[in-house]
């Protein structure tokens, strides 16, 4: 890499597996946690060639001065969005801050190379149907409207069938995915009431993304804890009601209440909900159960079993408990993901893969890291 | 102190106010992390002295051994509870583990100083009124059922005339404390409605105590969030429908989840509430904001202020905001403190304070510290 | 405070003791986490009134909005430098940024209220004596030289004398006070060889300030350690040699490692040195004892005892521990301090006290907070 | 897994590539945060099926009960040393505590298996070479003196040729490897000089291991640092002077002191050498570069590249940096590594795809995890 003075090498190791087919992938928003993580999970992709790394205001630089533990990985340079080359890649993971993607991917698609690209979008820009919805959360009209109403969500326990097709997917938001995992299954079958909905999520910080801000400091975040968009003012409150509506078959609303944890990764979702007239919290358990059985990723636990954020760490894992509470007709959901794993960067490989037809585990295969 | 090498020396400082008459301080259990809170703010109050420290498996060391933060202070070696002599104590602190309590205290106040002896209990000992909701929550019957009914609940913003004259005080838990100064104001005044309240309470390790048990090792904690005693299954339960029944008039059941979070100190609880008929989130607040308008220890911030654990940490402060939710009808309480000190010896020497007519705020008037 | 909904109330205890006469503090850069420090502790002093917080770019708001856990004391609005009433101050704490200080200062104490002030200066600006050594490090020649002359070093324990008639005093650098307390009596004393001087500095995170910077981010500074300024390029290098130098007789050239730590207060000088001729491990521990026998803030421990950042954490402690090493002619010095108490706030207040004529402990009473 | 209820379900991915012949693995002592980390990293090992897991307490048990993280894999249930059926065993990792391990290895070696077993042992019973240093340290005679001189030293870049052939291999201790991977080959190739040689090492919570001690409550780790061991106590100093004499061709003392870090993983050695006449700092660092340009795991970065363990968290890797001091003729090393991966059970699978003559990177291919 040329800016490592002589004398100073690489890791030499390269155990990726059998040289096969690889696609070229881009990866636009290198520089941030999402970025990141996807280049750690797809340096190990049997399938992939990462072929492009961008980070506009990081030009030029090599991702291992950005992110030093990405050091002994044999990547591209960090380059300017304008600067890729188009006809080399093949599938596009888009992890630019939530706004700027619109724009950008229509140009995309529309340009000589529109025809053949295949995107995964990790922001929340093509993630709500409807255009009103979005403008009244984001505080202007969206850009790409086509593109939104193309857009499939890409939560893969949900809509594989739709992923195999699609062009454009909008990778599910972190806080979403741990509250739909649960609860859409109970609310597609009807075993649980639409009100109320209570998710009260805890979230580590890099949720918040490496930006430099005084409230992601270490001295602001550890040691404490506290519950911010308090009344459901975070704008993954949408896209949470738009996705439980759709399961549910009619409208629902949901009290989210995301608090800022003192640790790195990981959301806990604690979720309150009512039994519908005649179940039984085990028959909630078997249901989620049974949904999940074949799924690679999710797993719902055994009553006795505690989920913890940890156990997940890294990974692209979910757990799912399921607990009666005291009161009668009533039940505690909890799920844990790695927020930038499942919540976003590992959710987007599990796309991808669908999408080129992959094997779907493919470069998500790691255990969890405990402790 | 004895156990210290001939040329080693203590801090030297001693600023505690002019001297006026000070009462004799006995701290049973002192080698927990409840008890060396009790030193750390009793050893600046300006009318205590610390006559006796037990610790019985400790006993013959200085504290300085089993907590080093204390070693400047000009302490009594620790003694085991036997060798206390009564005869020159005026005040108890009891800080021993739930269950062990009852028979000691029954013992002391039947014993030849017991007319002279007054105490707070920080067990759980003394909370619940009804011998037979102790007895189904903690598995025996309770073995000082008259002290039972003698007992004042020492939540002194609830029941400070009380206390005046009480003999034995039971300090409430630390999170019953969280649940209640949010709630029982609210449910006495008829503001909300008994059902559902739903208390999701994140609590900080020192919560668990100093015992070695791998479920509170660093590596356990730190880094991750899961949730424990999910359904109402924590003995704080009960001690929190007790004292909200009494709030409220009428019986009352909780869904309560406590969480184990990877911080030291706090305790957060989110609180979900349905407002009663007519009423809305700001009359909430007004009201909260005017029960405590005289308190010197707690806070009701506006809408637009957060409340962090970390902004009481080290301190007999609680911090209450109240929001609406975007359901209409519904609110969600947030209420922080130190689980340590308002959740624990804080309160208890708040209780002191008020049994011997001192200036309640006397001895706790450290600001938080932060970061 | 005016920017207090009405239906919110403050804490309302004041317990700082009997009314005396007080003087009356201006805190320069209230608004970082030294300034915020000098507030708590400030707050609770029996003999300190604080007149005036400024911070020039948060000017109006409250200090509350800035520093919530101080929202229950009765304090000033932040104002600008400029709106300062000088007539009204007796003493200033100047807590702003490295450089900005110098033209401040000068032409304070030029103006019409200079003659009165007394000023304790937080920064690195007056704290090196040689303007050449100044420029050197810091790229610019000083603004102030005169008042860099006429400034007295304020690590309390070796100038007291001084410092009673000082009008502008030079308070220590974190990092230098915690190497500077356990070497100087040894060097002067003639105990230990000037050379090796190796100090490796374990520093946590609140000391790179609030600023916003990616470094300083959760994610970056949880869950690991680095070193930085290796091969002695942090600015602290040059104090931390002037001092010893004076102390020693000559000049002393040390070896200074600082390391970032995953913990917000606290540093750690674990500190090798070579006996002189004839000296035992034993001799200097007696001389460092004997030293700070009648010192409030210095302890020096056996050797048994255990060194510990957290024995200190949020008071103006100092623990200082003496080790042989198996290779004959070796000790290990080890040094534990708040950095943002005796490394900082609480050294400042100190000075104070000293400057003023008051007990020298006087608002520096707390114990240590732990866990 | 038997332990499972019937509705709960596993993770169903199994990316570990193509059926090649495996070989079969017995893990004694799994219940261990290294025996865990050997579960995490051996399942994705293409060459290894995880036959045997032993915990004698906790026998009977999946080992999910045990780590949660691990329990989407397909694991033999923990049993005890006992119930192993050795026949079908071709490798054994032995992560058992110190002392328990002499007399088992030496009783299974001697059985009927005896002949084809080959071992790793990750306890520090086999690494030191003296039967009397052993004795000195440990405190009684080794019960396995024939194998404490058979059992080769298992750091990969120092001993790969005699691994090829070994059938007991001592893997180093965590520390050790911090400060053998520097100094090894500087010492060799006379580019420093053998006194002094100072390591002042930082350890994340893991290396305590998952032994419930008051110590390592999560209260007492985290928010604060502190030097344990201080002198040389620790018993991982003979077997680093043990190595590094070795490296010299003559006796070697070092002053090694450890310190506890609030966090879990990773160890930093900060280590402060002298150069040998005639030598640079450059010479240092190109000695080393050029020592380990070929080796797949340790990698040394430039001067301006910053060395944290949070860059090598999860991962087997090694970075190194050489600084000068401004003191001339002195430099500064730093060595970071995953005290549970490169410090262990990484190192150990390093070892045992040496010994089986696998490529050496297999199933240590992971990137690492950050934040």
């Amino acid at each position: 890499m040329q800016s490592r003075s002589p004398h100073v090498i690489s890791f030499q190791h390269e155990d990726t597996g059998p040289m096969v087919e690889r696609v070229r992938v881009a990866i636009l928003g290198a520089s941030g946690y999402t970025g990141a993580e996807l280049v750690r999970l797809l340096s190990r992709h049997p399938r992939v060639t990462l072929a492009a790394l961008t980070a506009n205001r990081k030009a030029g630089q090599a991702l291992a001065q950005v992110f030093p533990h990405l050091g002994g990985l044999d990547l591209p340079v960090l380059s300017s969005v304008e600067a890729v080359d188009w006809a080399g890649i093949d599938f596009v993971f888009c992890a630019l801050p939530h706004g700027t993607t619109q724009a950008l991917l229509r140009d995309l698609l529309d340009g000589p190379h529109g025809g053949r690209l295949r995107i995964a979008d990790l922001s929340a820009d093509f993630r709500l149907r409807d255009p009103e919805v979005y403008a009244q959360w984001y505080g202007h009209a969206h850009q790409a409207v086509d593109l939104q109403k193309e857009a499939v969500y890409g939560l893969t326990e949900r809509n594989r069938t739709a992923l195999k097709t699609a062009r454009l997917v909008a990778v599910p938001g972190c806080y979403p995915t741990s509250a739909q995992l649960p609860l859409s299954p109970l609310l597609a079958a009807g075993l649980i009431e639409t009100d109320p909905l209570i998710i009260d999520a805890k979230s580590g910080a890099s949720g918040a993304g490496r930006e430099a801000r005084e409230g992601s400091l270490h001295c602001e975040v550890s040691e404490g804890v506290h519950a911010y968009g308090i009344g459901g003012t975070h704008r993954h409150t949408p896209e949470i009601e738009q996705e439980l509506s759709l399961a549910a078959g009619r409208p629902v609303r949901v009290t989210f209440t995301p608090h800022l944890m003192p640790m790195n990764r990981g959301i806990l979702s604690t979720i309150y909900v009512r039994l519908t007239e005649g179940t039984t919290v085990d028959a909630l358990r078997d249901h989620l159960a049974a949904t999940y059985a074949g799924e690679p990723f999710v797993r719902v636990v055994s009553a006795s079993e505690a989920v913890h954020t940890r156990h997940v760490r890294g990974s692209n894992h979910v757990l799912i408990g399921v607990h009666a509470d005291r009161s009668p007709g009533r039940a505690i959901l909890v799920c844990a993901e790695d927020n930038l794993v499942k919540g976003a960067s590992g959710q987007a490989i599990q796309d991808m893969n669908v999408m080129l037809g992959f094997e779907e585990t493919l470069g998500l295969g790691q255990a969890p890291l405990f402790p």
